[in-house]
């Protein structure tokens, strides 16, 4: 099965305690998909501008990653400027939506019979556009953050009612339901209409929140955090990879996608940019995966 | 086997958004004590002032924990007056030391062969006058706290020199070994003496780090938290506990005491002082244990 992820392409400047980078590639759809192109065949959708280096077609591409969905339109494109004093809270320095001010996301008709759907952090109003557009999803999820839940909760919230998985960090949780308390807040987000809302819940790890069942995953013990950007879409791009590749959804693949959600996460943080998800293989994977399901066993 | 606990006890004021209590029985001894009794014969060590009701003394009795440890001195309890509007930090109003300012631990003569030793958090000096006085121990485990890793940090670490488990929080884990990242920081702590380090997470649950393998338990979902005074030290209490039934110290056992701990703090936050403590069995721990596992395994 195959995964259309639609979410934003930016280039980043990033400093933390260990380096900085200056207009690497990034963005949640880069992110995402260069965790679920270990697992599936993944569809990026998102908008460039003309300073976006042809170079990174050719390394998503070279990565199995179906480009035909970026759009290169005139103009720059989107630009993040962040430093990680705390590794936990990205301080945002500069945003330049330049190009992605006007996407206007176009589903290419050969993805529209995708079955797995993952809708990246972008204004609810593009990510209701997606949904329509898609004609035989099996799963479909989306993310989001305080931003929209602020300033576009209608369009949101008719986004949220509409997908199976929601992507979630602990403090938008509890803004989304008004609820102090995570577990009431995971509870109150899985009656707006998810089957399952993930928490991500940045080095404490993560949990999955079903009606049946309750899961935590933790994280895998990283010593040497280099940039956490796109942390989270890693994790959700690990997840959604390789719940495409499974025949059932059930607590079994769900519980499984955490924790291959945990690893990309894991390996994300460990570089700059898209730096390890590019040289890492799924022996690597696999070898992660078993330590962080050994750190959870009795 | 039996259990040793010295530390504070402390007459308590508690504002939280649920409700507030005013002069209730509290401090570290107690709190662990209420949480290790369920699992094995507890003597508990501390000292309080004339004001102490003797009811308390009856109540401990009745959940037979041994009191001949507890010394009434002329004077106050300890005080302790506290506020949580954020859950996860008490914001201190006020303490009166009163007679806690002159405890000196004696351990009584039959105290001291117990092969179980935890030692709450208070005065690292204090702290290893107890481990003098004992004779014949199997497991050494202290608690502390970031005021005494600032002004006590050579008797401290002494402290820690000579216990086998380490209970610490993630930021005084930090602070004590001077790494910003928790599993350098658990890592370095373990190069300081102790076999085990369990680092406390609050909401998030806690780790167990030993050189040979990391297991991370997660917390019970409480919906509902009203006080979590006393959070760490019945999970303290109980990780002590349950070790001290077991006749092996290794992997396993490390791994099942790090689920009893979290279950009996899990209890412990649903209500003010030891309400909740003292009303469940061991078949309500046994069934939140199931819980807590079922929320881990795979």
């Amino acid at each position: 099965m195959s995964l259309v992820i639609v979410g934003s392409i930016a280039l980043d400047s990033v400093t933390t305690p260990y380096g900085e980078v200056d207009k690497v590639l990034g963005g949640s759809a880069i992110y995402a998909s260069m965790a679920s192109k270990h697992f599936c065949k993944t569809h990026v959708v998102g908008v460039v501008g003309e300073d976006f280096s042809k170079n990174y077609i050719c390394m998503l591409q070279e990565n199995d990653i179906c480009c035909k969905g970026i759009k290169f339109v005139p103009g720059k494109t989107f630009y993040w400027k962040g430093a990680y004093n705390d590794m936990n809270r990205a301080e945002t320095l500069d945003t330049q939506l330049n190009v992605f001010a006007d996407f206007d996301p176009i589903i290419p008709t050969d993805y529209r019979k995708c079955e797995y759907l993952f809708l990246g952090n972008i204004d609810p109003e593009l990510q209701l556009r997606v949904l329509n557009q898609m004609d035989n999803t099996k799963i479909t999820a989306c993310d989001t953050m305080n931003f929209w839940i602020d300033c576009q909760r209608e369009k949101l919230l008719e986004v949220i009612s509409k997908i199976d998985i929601l992507f979630i960090n602990d403090d938008e949780a509890k803004m989304l339901t008004g609820e102090h308390n995570i577990f009431g807040a995971a509870e109150a987000a899985g009656k707006l209409g998810p089957q399952l809302i993930v928490i991500k819940r940045g080095e404490y790890g993560s949990m999955a929140v079903t009606e049946d069942f309750i899961f935590f995953a933790p994280v895998y013990p990283v010593k040497n955090v280099i940039d956490p950007t796109g942390a989270g879409d890693s994790f959700a791009g690990g997840f959604m990879g390789y719940l495409a590749t499974q025949k059932n959804y059930n607590k079994t693949s769900i519980k499984n996608a955490m924790i291959y959600g945990t690893v990309m996460a894991s390996f994300n943080i460990e570089s700059f940019s898209l730096n390890k998800l590019i040289e890492i293989d799924l022996k690597d994977i696999e070898a992660r995966k078993e330590s962080v399901i050994n750190s959870i066993q009795l």
